[in-house]
């Protein structure tokens, strides 16, 4: 990769190059890869390939196009050449262009993503060119071969895990430290539900839980599900497509109920949370789509707190403290995010069914460029 | 005051005295009037005066009985007369046999009362006989000529507070406080909604609040309680009944929105109080008597909170240390409880229909015993 950034760097000083010339001119001095190639032409053009949005719409708005300009980095920003985006639900609200935050068009999505850093701006210092970095928010959108971020939005990715897992840390793994820490305020020793535990945020919930000494347990919706729950750290799985499942939750804690709730499907959940909860315990709305009828006087009677929690990280000083929480976990092996599917850039439309659909999800959804 | 006491006394010393015994012999010479002659026949039968419930059921369960007898106070209690007894929505759950908790019948309602201290258990230490005090706990039941509450339940009622101001001090000033500042943790300079503020929870949340240093705004369903609203520190006040009142407080907030909700009906209001908090604000579900269809997304998207108030304070510490808070705005001026009617026990009926009747209430509503 230091290959592609000297060339970027020359292409960047000079204009314009033939390709052979680098080629031929590499230290290495070996022929170029056709992928290399594919980059050298890029660099050429600075243009890049990359998942677009022209007109908000459904899955099929994600266009594949190959001719994309090549963000600049400024300043205290990076520019990161991505092997692997992740895909969130939040991507298909943006997309649709009724979320309540509307992007300007056209538009790359993507939030997660990992790679190397390709190029640093001026006041860059924490990063250098070739280190391996993860983000979980950019400014040019991470479904693509490039993408810029502020320097404090990028984080290092320890040799222990693969671009694909670097993908995987970002939005999970900050969404799952905020929920449970940070808006729960779960303390070891506490009993964890997570609901809708095989996916992204979820296995990132379990992990966490589990590390921080809570008793954790976990929800899918399918047998795959269940096992991948249980060997991430659950004590006891629960099918959420199973009638009466919450009652078996209140036999597995005696009747007490759990302290802490994860939750992904709100709008489904929320009225058995509270039925689920402990005397003072907090169920966190990570994931919600569409309204619910709740008895409030729930909420008074144990004392319980319903948390909203929204994905990208608040102030610089938490987002700082989440990455240095998390750090050891990659470098120790406790956290280990978990690929559920690989999808090319053409294939983004079929990645954006999949993160919301139904479906039983396991793990998570990966755009590798 | 004392003149009874001291009769009491010496009835539970002698057991077996004339009524004209110690009118005679009281110290001031006075003919005895119409109600010590009757705590006297009380006194010398061990019996009192007090409303009961035979049966579940709506106001006319209620039953006002006279030969109830005088309860014991155990080591660690007290004997309170009852002066005034504060009338609360919960007493009307508990006399219809369908709240989560069931007393045990015969019951006498009643939390929230002050008096005098008639007697004291044979290990208390804070108290004794004649000292002035509230509770917003007993044991018996306040609303009765005589109440035994435990002696970390009783707080001292300052000289500059009626008898029925005492009762309005326990569950109204106690709920506000853990609403306001223990569970919705709001802060010097934030921006409060109390939502039914001309209620006796309203009034307290309002002056405490104001009192704390935040921007206080109140929300009341007529005319005479808005101006009471205002008029005990409220910087802008609404009637909940008018469409569109709450684009006013959005307004009033420059679009901002409203850091804390007291709220007092959530049933009715939650959906909207979503809408109306600013980012991280907190909603304190203080009352509430039904279902309603709420967006969890709106707690995720300004990261919101939405948390239930129980009317009886927690743990022992938790308890001692809202009676210091309160004692001094008591004796300084600034907590100034508002009576809304007074009744007698005969009245008791009516006083459960005022309570949660849907017609504005302006105040505590008391029965003076």
């Amino acid at each position: 990769m230091k290959f592609s950034v000297f060339i970027y760097s020359l292409v960047l000083s000079r204009f314009i190059v033939s390709s052979s010339d680098y080629c031929e001119g590499s230290s290495k001095g070996s022929v170029c890869s056709e992928e290399s190639m594919q980059v050298s032409r890029n660099l050429l053009q600075a243009t890049m390939r990359a998942v677009r949005v022209h007109a908000f719409g459904g899955p099929e708005a994600l266009r594949f196009d190959t001719d994309v300009a090549i963000p600049e980095p400024k300043e205290k920003q990076i520019l990161v050449r991505v092997h692997a985006a992740g895909v969130n639900p939040v991507e298909t609200y943006l997309r649709q262009g009724t979320y309540h935050i509307k992007p300007a068009l056209p538009w790359t999505p993507g939030n997660d993503c990992a790679g190397l850093v390709e190029k640093v701006g001026g006041e860059v210092t924490k990063f250098k060119p070739g280190d391996r970095v993860f983000t979980y928010k950019t400014v040019s959108g991470s479904y693509a071969e490039y993408t810029v971020a502020n320097e404090n939005d990028v984080f290092n990715l320890p040799s222990e895990l693969s671009f694909q897992q670097g993908a995987a840390m970002g939005i999970p793994y900050f969404t799952a430290y905020r929920a449970l820490i940070l808006r729960a305020k779960a303390k070891a020793g506490q009993k964890v539900l997570v609901h809708g535990a095989s996916g992204s945020v979820g296995i990132a919930s379990v992990q966490l839980a589990k590390a921080y000494g809570m008793t954790v347990y976990g929800t899918a919706g399918s047998s795959e599900g269940l096992k991948l729950v249980s060997n991430i750290g659950a004590r006891s799985v629960f099918n959420h497509k199973e009638p009466g499942y919450t009652d078996k939750i209140m036999e597995a804690t005696d009747g007490l109920g759990v302290d802490i709730i994860i939750e992904m499907l709100a709008n489904v959940n929320l009225q058995k949370d509270l039925e689920l909860l402990a005397r003072g315990g907090t169920v966190a709305v990570v994931g919600n789509r569409g309204n619910i009828e709740i008895n409030p006087r729930l909420t008074m009677v144990k004392e319980t707190s319903i948390v909203g929690v929204l994905f990208p990280p608040g102030a610089e000083e938490e987002k700082q403290q989440v990455n240095a929480a998390i750090q050891p976990g990659m470098e120790q092996g406790w956290i280990k995010p978990v690929i559920g599917k690989e999808y090319t850039m053409k294939e983004a439309s079929q990645a954006h069914e999949d993160v919301i659909s139904n479906k039983p999800t396991l793990g998570r959804l990966v755009i590798v460029i």
